[in-house]
């Protein structure tokens, strides 16, 4: 069934769009359907605000990705930004362009994900904005998120001889983008009816698809008492964020290649494309794990906490930021996070060369 | 000069627009740089959030809108939806999906309004989200403001008698927009050197090209003891925005042709266009004025205030909601404002004869 977003108008649509939602936070004062939300919070919190911009053909691509779970991640990359400052998200907004191309189905499935990650993770629906467009799909977010005063950890915080910490692993959702990509290109002009086969990486396809934000390592940090010192989501790999911190922070830092988190599956896949999965791990993107640092004498509480990895520590500026190999060799770090800025052609096999251990 | 965004890439550009800016407020703890912006906001406040999503072609035409009024305008469209809830604008945060077709210098001159506007407004600038764009220019704004605890003035309070109240005229955007696009016809394909003859029409680009919020009707509104029963602002059309708050108030309203506030470049343009200039006030769009309702009891003070129109009362909702016309016939008021989901084919075409009077 195919109903034209036309036939509702916009007022109409986002009624479609909104029915039934329930706003769940003492803090959501006032939600949808005013000139603004109105939102109140007590004395002793602090407000967070994040926004993320995802346009069609930059960000996703509708061939392989449903849209339920691009809706799903457009929130959840907003609630990693939030737990990344060690607060609680609490509210959205939603602002979508939408061109004729899609139907009112189509637009219930992408809200139908949002709203799925935000009961989840449970947080309100408060506003946005709807429009058309005369070209793709354009989601745009901003996240409200709250957390106690004095305790939101920046980028900036890194001290010489901290540890640097990794939640879970890295590479996944980049390596499950490349399955994606080649099975797209090996179908393309294919009998439709061939489904491509990902058994067996199931796990990269979860990571890519429906990537989840880290609010069970803040909880852990908090019940462990560990105030990281410095902290940041990894979005655009791990090399840029470390680098991000580091210039912050005036630090250096050293990792340890041995040491970086990654799942067999992703080793597997990284073989099978002839990739090294350090450089994978390392420059990524879109894990959605925290990155953060704490100081020495937190070194016991931090390792009993499960999928936390301790990869390397924080060094005086001088020093520079390098990754140390398996074989003890030095190599300076470098941003070669997915910048999508810069020219993108043939990136993956820039990726390759520039960045071989 | 032109300078290619893929010479910056996404944190050049950011850090190139965001040059020297600098946070105003205390309840700006943190701005650009971070996860996530942190704020903070004192206990007897509430905190308000709005956004708007602009797409090139839908709600913008840069062959004649230049790209600093732009910017400008795209602010001060956010902080009319917070003055509107009677609070006051803080907080921006500012996405944009940008295409090759722009130049830094660009760039920074739709930023530049941005920043104008924020100066002139008193609002920080504290993030956002840049991108490159496939197709054309996307611009998403996050409005942060605050109210006091109890004083924020929603669309469905209005009661029976409570006056219906107007700032500013009404109309002059619309015309402004026709004027514009007539120029353009005009000058499709024609000798490029002919400059289009605005005079004496001045005031009608200025209030499509460079509208400002009516900050000073709060103040006024404040300073008189005057705390309206329902209130928004006027961006979809005086009858639509009318409709809503009579819908969410539950109440009906009669408001009357004499009174509509139109100003004389608006009549003039409207007779040039063979436009009936009464439903170009009624449906125009995008003046940006307040539309609110006060208690009768409230009448002198509100007439005391410059810049404030009567046009009418709020009624039982069984009477429904009326235009009452110079002859003294009843028409029903019907929401054509501007709908960017639904056809804008003949749109005008459209306007003219459904709600010719």
């Amino acid at each position: 069934m195919r109903t034209e977003i036309a036939t509702l108008g916009e007022f109409g649509l986002i009624r479609h769009l909104t029915k039934g939602l329930e706003n769940h936070h003492p803090s959501t004062r006032y939600g949808i359907g005013d000139d603004a939300a109105v939102l109140s919070f007590p004395a002793e919190k602090e407000v967070l605000i994040t926004t993320d911009l995802l346009l069609e053909g930059v960000h996703f691509d509708l061939t392989y990705v449903p849209l339920k779970h691009l809706g799903y991640k457009s929130a959840v990359v907003n609630f990693s930004d939030i737990y990344a400052m060690n607060g609680t998200p609490k509210q959205i907004t939603v602002s979508l362009g939408i061109s004729k191309r899609f139907s009112v189905e189509e637009m219930k499935a992408l809200y139908a994900g949002i709203r799925l990650a935000c009961e989840e993770y449970n947080v309100d629906i408060v506003g946005g904005d709807t429009t058309s467009s005369y070209t793709g799909l354009t989601i745009s977010i901003t996240c409200i998120g709250e957390v106690e005063k004095g305790k939101a950890v920046y980028r900036n915080g890194a001290k010489e001889t901290d540890l640097i910490c990794v939640s879970g692993d890295l590479g996944a959702a980049y390596m499950g983008l490349q399955l994606l990509e080649r099975e797209k290109s090996v179908l393309n002009g294919i009998d439709k009816e061939i489904q491509p086969d990902f058994a067996g990486k199931e796990y990269l396809l979860e990571r890519q698809l429906k990537p989840e934000a880290r609010r069970d390592i803040i909880q852990k940090l908090a019940e462990a008492g560990v105030q990281p010192t410095a902290m940041m989501d990894i979005s655009d790999g791990l090399s840029s964020e470390l680098l991000h911190i580091c210039t912050q922070s005036n630090m250096g830092c050293r990792i340890y290649e041995e040491h970086l988190p990654i799942d067999f599956q992703t080793a597997v896949m990284a073989e099978e494309l002839n990739m090294n999965v350090s450089t994978c791990a390392l420059n990524g993107g879109e894990d959605y794990e925290l990155l953060f640092t704490v100081p020495i004498a937190d070194h016991e509480k931090v390792s009993e906490i499960e999928g936390i990895r301790l990869i390397g520590h924080i060094t005086k500026p001088e020093l520079g930021c390098a990754l140390i190999s398996r074989d003890g060799q030095e190599f300076e770090l470098k941003a070669q996070g997915w910048n999508p800025l810069q020219e993108q052609t043939d990136k993956s096999e820039e990726e390759k060369t520039e960045t071989d251990l």
